[in-house]
């Protein structure tokens, strides 16, 4: 038998995840979560998930753990998800995630799973390969095909990313029937890839950067965020031109502040001219502030009423499983999986 | 910090699985179902799963495998096996196993698991391994520590099944605080293994067996038990004698007729002095059928009542799944994991 996915209309759903590691930076917070944010406010249906599960594929400290997911739902909050708007879970609490997992990982092979790009570059660091590494993409299919996403937000470099969900979506439709829609990323230009460090502009910021002055997070409060800012490596030129080959440093900050005023970096330069780049460094901390301020204040703010956010995460949670719980149904149905002698 | 298991002491509860795979043989009964029901007897804190997720990891027709989830029930009950005493419950009912299988997968490594003799020997003889194969064990070893067991029926070759269950309680163990007892296999002489084909006495008897003549099932007829009986393969001699290294055809059926009525070879061979190995073998057919005749009639009774069946594995799903969560909420209390907020 023969089918094809694209035969059928599905409805546009978006599924986007995030882990619960730590305080989110600013590259972050401007490549994936207002986009989520973006998303959300022109009325797409969204599903967004801390994935708590796929967290542990590498060591975690639980106590360090359950803060990162407190921390993560009030900075997700902050940043505008909308509980009302946006379906926003913990992965852990929709039992359907690691359920469909297991289905989904019976459909695929070693091979299939040894190939994929993600899984070459981490194990190809590591002596004793951990299992989650390798089996991780396939828990990443199953949140996806769980509410038969249609898009996923992606980064122009994470595109591969989605070829298991999208592998194991065929297959599963040509073995049992039609069930799941084609994911297509949802591409564009990942900002926080041109966010670099403060220390070396030369790299991305990472949240794994050893330097804490490296990054600046949304939780740094104004005296943290302007230290970072007067503190970045700049170079001996005193004039403040975007010149990101050649001036790293400093087009790295016009670059933030062009981000967090909505301004052009040539627009930047032409208010600039007045000040060499020590001072420039206080209007950029000063745009940085007055940006991220309100953020602050509000995961502040919920970071101070946790049984809310716990109750935003367990009435996500609860939206989210009825749907998931549909997909899973509909799957065993078809594989004859259950006593629902529904055959 | 370190934990010694051994300091606590743990009920004694003991845990089986069995696939879903259509008929039982005599050497299924023989070797493994009988023996659960005289443990449920025994009065032994017994909990017994159709493992439904297992049998996913190689291709299962849907029809089928929804078929064979009934007939296993069927026989389980025609066997003996008491839902007041035993819980008897589907895999598939009870999401905590697939939750523990992804969790204890984050706490393994691809090397262990390559390791695994069990996996060594059935991916040695596949082109394309199917992932299934290589994670099989880590549910496995979910299904066991869910409910904490301490004691798992295992035939004499398979004592080494359980390494990769008692290897993941002790890191869990070690790494969270412990949670998990030792799981001992609790070996017994594996009658299976003394059952050989009846076409081919020196193998075992054996479900994937081609022939179909060379298996007796529970559900076969009184003239069928008697066609394969009567077709068995033996040799040129004509007296009823046990020797199973250089006669393995009569012995098998001397063997089979043991198990059937209580009486020990000798005895048998003694009280069929009478009788060449052709009226013989009317003589064990009609043992057989006597021991086997009242299961296959409840087998039959029960598929008439399949809302029966579905009402056994819901009332067994839901008193697993009790302790099943149990356990899991521990589990994820202790690895930082849900939005449980206890610590």
């Amino acid at each position: 038998m023969f089918y094809c996915t694209e035969k059928r209309s599905w409805p546009r759903k978006i599924f986007s995840g995030i882990q619960p590691t730590g305080s989110l930076h600013i590259g972050n917070y401007l490549g994936a979560i207002s986009r989520w944010v973006d998303l959300q406010n022109a009325g797409e249906n969204v599903t967004y998930c801390i994935v708590d599960l796929h967290s542990i594929t590498l060591p975690q400290d639980p106590g360090r753990l359950q803060q990162n997911i407190t921390l993560m739902t009030a900075a997700l909050l902050a940043c505008g998800i909308d509980p009302k708007k946006s379906t926003l879970f913990l992965q852990s609490d929709v039992r359907q995630h690691a359920e469909l997992g297991w289905i989904l990982g019976c459909l695929t092979t070693m091979a299939r799973l040894g190939h994929l790009p993600q899984f070459k570059e981490k194990s190809s660091k590591l002596k004793d390969i951990p299992l989650g590494i390798f089996v991780y993409p396939v828990l990443q299919a199953a949140d996806i095909l769980l509410y038969k996403a249609t898009h996923v937000p992606v980064g122009e470099d994470q595109v591969q990313h989605l070829q298991l969900a999208q592998h194991l979506a065929k297959i599963f439709n040509t073995k049992f029937g039609i069930t799941f829609p084609h994911c297509h990323a949802l591409v564009s230009e990942d900002l926080s890839n041109r966010i670099k460090s403060l220390r070396d502009p030369t790299k991305k910021m990472s949240k794994s950067d050893p330097d804490p002055k490296a990054t600046i997070l949304l939780t740094d409060s104004p005296n943290i965020v302007a230290e970072k800012v007067r503190k970045a490596i700049t170079d001996f030129t005193s004039e403040v031109t975007f010149d990101p080959e050649n001036r790293p440093g400093v087009s790295n900050l016009i670059t933030i502040h062009s981000l967090m005023n909505g301004k052009s970096p040539e627009e930047i330069c032409s208010s600039n001219t007045d000040v060499d780049t020590g001072k420039y460094k206080g209007r950029v901390a000063e745009a940085v502030v007055e940006h991220l301020n309100p953020i602050r204040k509000r995961i502040e703010e919920y970071l101070q009423h946790p049984d809310y956010l716990r109750q935003v995460l367990e009435e996500g949670g609860h939206k989210a499983a009825l749907l998931a719980e549909e997909t899973l149904q509909e799957v065993k149905d078809r594989m004859g999986l259950g006593r629902t002698g529904t055959r």
